[in-house]
């Protein structure tokens, strides 16, 4: 927790902040803050500033708080990802707010097992405490857009030529086209298939929208080190 | 587990292997194998090939096996990582064999806590079984060669100018010298600090010896998603 994240429910005057739960237990047992001190603030999806802590008891903080810095840019990234095992959805999610992706969509696909869909991983308020944590660890205000499409074939045909509109759009997988390109620097949209790959059908379906195929190697990645090497070597 | 990976004990003549444990569970349970089919298979800092399933019992599973590739090349890079928290251990030593990092030295800093170093998740079996997964991941079958440093300034001063020598010396800190540069594909020592960085002291004698900074911009990665970051922008 580089930062702490405050919602408007936080706020009891425009200059004074009051909470409880996880982000005051991290200031107390991590930071180990006392009063006076000061901690890295932002307001969800606004600027970044600092807050003194005024107040420390076991069970609130008062901080007065100032901002004035912008957060850091987005990526121009637009990640299509076949949902991940629920055991990996956590991480994940934390990773694509910390790497500053500007928007996540998460597709089914053949590989992907129906009960996946049912994991409490993918509830709202457990989505957005993922994302949260990732912001918080990379100084960053902005929720990245996260949508859900449980079917393959109507997001691909009917939603996807509309997102992929004024990006380059790549698809990785094992042996496609050409080595992953370094420094694009550019809007791009990256479709990213299970652990196992996306089946033919559904690349060929990708590649009929626009999809070119980039690959990294031989080596296989796990997903979540597929989508952080990718992103990686797509910016500077 | 998109390799086998066999040691010589599970060999019962040239060309015939058996095991039981987890490997047997994972081809039964993940791949869901029958009698006649094949797997691919590796020979633990050996060859790679195929094995066909000729016995398949609920405690055992014999193979027969031939060997007639290489495997992919490691990335002529040394990673000098500060001891991570226990709980990441696993997950950073198998992304390090997964991602193909030929060496991986672990060292003290004034940011780890001592007891990290108590954690059984350093012992030795432990350790080849992170590295063991990150291979059979990555369809890879050399296992890095790793090291444990528990006193900073020795290791620095007598033990890494002979380790970086005919390398480029890359310090990952923030804010520190030039952006992570992109495919500089050469023998290259990086050091990657602990949560919340080297301290000042620290990063001097990391200079002193001839490490140069680079940084990753204004988001503060967690450490092994700074691991994978530089590794993948740092080569092709």
């Amino acid at each position: 927790m580089n930062l702490i994240l405050l919602n408007a429910s936080d706020f009891i005057s425009e200059s004074c902040v009051q909470f409880e739960g996880a982000r005051l237990a991290h200031i107390q047992n991590v930071h180990g803050s006392k009063i006076g001190d000061t901690v890295r603030v932002g307001q969800l999806d606004g600027l970044i500033g600092l807050g003194t802590i005024t107040e420390l008891g076991q069970h609130k903080l008062t901080l007065e708080v100032s901002f004035d810095q912008k957060p850091p840019a987005k990526l121009p990234l637009t990640i299509i990802l076949a949902l991940p095992r629920p055991k990996m959805i956590r991480r994940i999610f934390r990773t694509v707010a910390e790497l500053g992706v500007e928007r996540l969509c998460v597709i089914n696909s053949y590989r992907v097992e129906k009960s996946f869909w049912q994991s409490p991983a993918l509830d709202e308020h457990n989505v957005h405490q993922y994302l949260i944590e990732g912001l918080q660890q990379a100084k960053d205000t902005a929720l990245p857009q996260v949508s859900f499409h449980k079917r393959f074939k109507p997001f691909v045909e009917d939603e996807l030529p509309g997102i992929i509109e004024g990006s380059q759009a790549l698809l990785a997988h094992p042996s496609l086209g050409e080595s992953c390109p370094h420094q694009l620097n550019r809007p791009i949209t990256l479709a990213i298939g299970p652990e196992g790959g996306f089946i033919p059908y559904e690349v060929e379906k990708l590649q009929a929208v626009g999809f070119e195929g980039i690959h990294l190697g031989k080596r296989i990645l796990k997903v979540e080190n597929a989508l952080t090497t990718l992103t990686a070597k797509l910016y500077s």
